[in-house]
């Protein structure tokens, strides 16, 4: 875990080694599994005992309050440098929302509170590697998503003003609104029952050529998405490809350094041995003028 | 936005420097984003209260006078130049649509208004490498999409004619004529509902063996689209070998040229060497012979 | 077109080089094309007048006729060279079926007739360019191809075993023998309706382990299709790259060989000064010597 | 077959020789192509004559027991080291599960006797190929797949939290316990019918938000396996890579070589001529001393 107290402090306190060893970390892996395994039982609460479903929950309680300790722990270490690592925002809200009483709303908070065993995505090693990888994948997507974003505002726009005015309630379900018209049109773009259960109700509510603004909606959106699709597997491969070239320059320029270092000392040598053979020749030369 | 004027005319009018100027561009973009905003709000027409439908209306045909304003100056700075850029056709369309005066054909005209929103996919500099990336794709798939229209076209006059004469009004609706049938086995080729909403029916009119038929065109279009889609990939990657080779090659050529430089100078320098040592020994030789 | 006659022939006959001319390509080009849109025509036949339908036909019939008359003269030219061409084969047999004489099959013959159509796919140069490249990947998929129809082979004896002994209609159609389970295991893999069009009815009626056999094939299929699919897309990036890597080579040995010529004549040159030099001394130390 | 057995004994009997033998593996894949035609055969079963069928029966039982002697054979020739194979692991499996006598459950026993066909895959050489370059693909897919199985299983328990407690039965056949709620999850993910067949009917059952928690899940649960396939596109085509630099780097390295052995050896030839000339004026001059 990169935290910026590590490069301040040379000296880690004996809490924040604690902290950030290999025992807390495993402790916290194995409670978090165990308490995905009882989140998971007690989806069947009906036909449990009342007995075994009230110590699971005491449990799970007991888990949320560690989870909390530890939190409250790392902000005690390192203070607010906690809030600059994306992943403690995480696990502070995903234990955060835990704690929150449940009343009226009980049955979407309990389903929120199993969303800590998430915090398996960063602290496994294996799956971090795996989660920060798609997260960087993410800002490469960040154009092409705005640009299908738009083309779907704009399609829901035209689609809500063109077959949205009706007293159809099978087309005013899949275009009376904005919103409606935009999940109807994902829907279109996920190929999923487009025809019949899109199109032709529209057609039916008497608009012939409906066809031909989905079929232009497919084309447009499929090309786009297929080219995100490109884009993501050429970053990948070009920075496969960086590396190996650069391995190739190494190699090749081993292989050659090598050469060069005896070439040139061995030119170097017949230099020197012509500087002498002059040298010699003009003794010659002068002991003879003599 | 390159102009053919641009490099004909070295000085640029005043009126050209503030059309093309970052000012401009920015209260452009503005103003399409709210006008996005207020075509997404009037789709709520009806639970709206009239007055305020009416304002946005009257800002609404604001914009699309601004709008035209903005191409007539265009015009009048680049004259006929201003057609030899097809972004510029776009907003001519875009914009002409919406001047159109609406009459029995309101919805529709209504819808196409919102397409002026879609200048915001060369305006806006990062959605406009992505749209030019996409329309650069295009050429590369020609023809493999000349193949699966020629496949689609036979693939439709044969289902016409062997599923299309029947009174079943299920498959009259698929296969009745040439543009329901491309247009079912389109369907087919997105594979929504192959087997029930279309393959079956058939079956059912008394072709048993239409699965026979269906299999075959599914097969041969998902193998033509599977190339298409291959042919994108390889030809983005290729494009990114080509400048990561060039990359390579400029920096072997770098590596090898200093040394090739140094070692061209000491052997020139060893060939002097030697011609002033021959010269040497030629007039000891010279000096003997006195 | 390669023909082994070429090869054999040193001189061409003056029909030969009519039949392989661009005159005769492109009258045969503009036929196929007309044909295409005449037998599309032919589809609205019922609204047509009988005697537009007439001649239409009769145009059909020519056009059949000069594609026989094209395919005579080549087996004149060719003789039995013709069969050594696969895309002769094709127009064989596509002209083939237009000249059997139609009777109760009637409807599937006239089907069968627009197949002449994709004899584009080979004349046109672009289009033969993409069915050549499609035709050339088809053996790199036939071993995985063998893999998928085992699997599915495998699977359908065992949903027929398992699920077809049923008084269930709508499951015997599904698995009630052999073809009928392939031809849903592979409804199963497109992912079209696969869980209420399928699995749900075999668990309705009374195998509520179904899904785990239909999700294992999922799984499976799903796998070898995605390597199916890599595959490909490795195959033809292997092939770019190794064009990318022997241009490589010959860039950076066209640099090196001038360098290495240079260097090699230089030290030639070093070699023979010193030869020379030898000699001299030798001279000198003889006259000496005298 | 790669066999520890093999290293040890430097001498094979006569019986290893002979299992080993292609004459005994065609014997063996002649037996399973056969036995694959005839389990095919035997689905047909109910229209069949009784004795056809009988002899059938027959020859699958005579195959069954010609396998399980070539199993006995192999355990007598490798002893233990039979099992350090998987695929010997696999036959030992497939083989037992037709030893097993039938009773009760005998659909799917008789099913699971089609397995030993799948011997085919690790028989056949070419087939052998692709099977284990699938399973090799394996493993760089774990922490992927374990990432998507985790977002399930939280999935799968959110769903049954917020959705399961209702007295409706489609929506209780849909999220009503766990593997319920994680197989509809896995259709949304397949988008097979995820609008209609699934969330709509959650929203009917008064959760008129339940469209975002399934669109989130879409987009996250696509956005993972996108990536598990680029990641395997892009290990693929490491390795083709690696082999192309090996190759690029082996070439540029032999052009070299050969002309810098020669540039070396011309440089000793150059530097020993100079070291005898230098003897030789050495020489010169202590005679001219004299």
């Amino acid at each position: 875990m990169k935290q910026g107290t590590l490069d301040l402090e040379t000296s880690h306190s004996p809490l924040e080694t604690a902290i950030e060893g290999s025992f807390f970390r495993n402790f916290i892996t194995t409670l978090i599994i165990v308490n995905a395994i009882i989140l998971g039982v007690l989806t069947y609460e009906s036909s449990l005992s009342p007995g075994f479903v009230a110590s699971l929950s005491w449990f799970d309680q007991a888990v949320t309050i560690i989870f909390a300790g530890e939190i409250a722990l790392k902000l005690i270490v390192y203070r607010l440098n906690f809030f600059r690592n994306g992943w403690n925002w995480f696990d502070f809200l995903v234990v955060g929302i835990s704690l929150v009483p449940g009343g009226a709303a009980f049955s979407v908070l309990r389903a929120l509170r199993v969303l800590r065993v998430l915090r398996l995505l960063h602290i496994v090693p294996m799956m971090r590697r795996i989660t920060e990888a798609l997260l960087n994948a993410l800002p490469g997507m960040g154009a092409i998503l705005a640009v299908l974003a738009l083309l779907t505002y704009v399609g829901a726009v035209m689609a809500t003003n063109m077959y949205g005015n009706t007293d159809n309630p099978e087309v005013v379900e899949l275009f009376g609104d904005l919103p409606s018209s935009a999940y109807s049109l994902f829907q279109v773009m996920t190929m999923d029952g487009w025809r019949f259960e899109v199109v032709q109700k529209v057609v039916d509510d008497g608009h012939p050529y409906a066809p031909l603004f989905f079929l232009l909606f497919i084309f447009v959106a499929s090309f786009a998405v297929l080219n995100l699709f490109i884009a993501l597997i050429v970053d990948a491969l070009a920075e496969e490809q960086r590396a190996a070239t650069d391995e190739l320059l190494d190699e090749i320029e081993g292989e050659m350094d090598e050469e060069f270092e005896t070439a040139d000392k061995e030119r170097e040598q017949i230099i020197t041995m012509l500087t002498e053979l002059k040298k010699d020749i003009a003794a010659l030369k002068a002991e003879r003028s003599d």
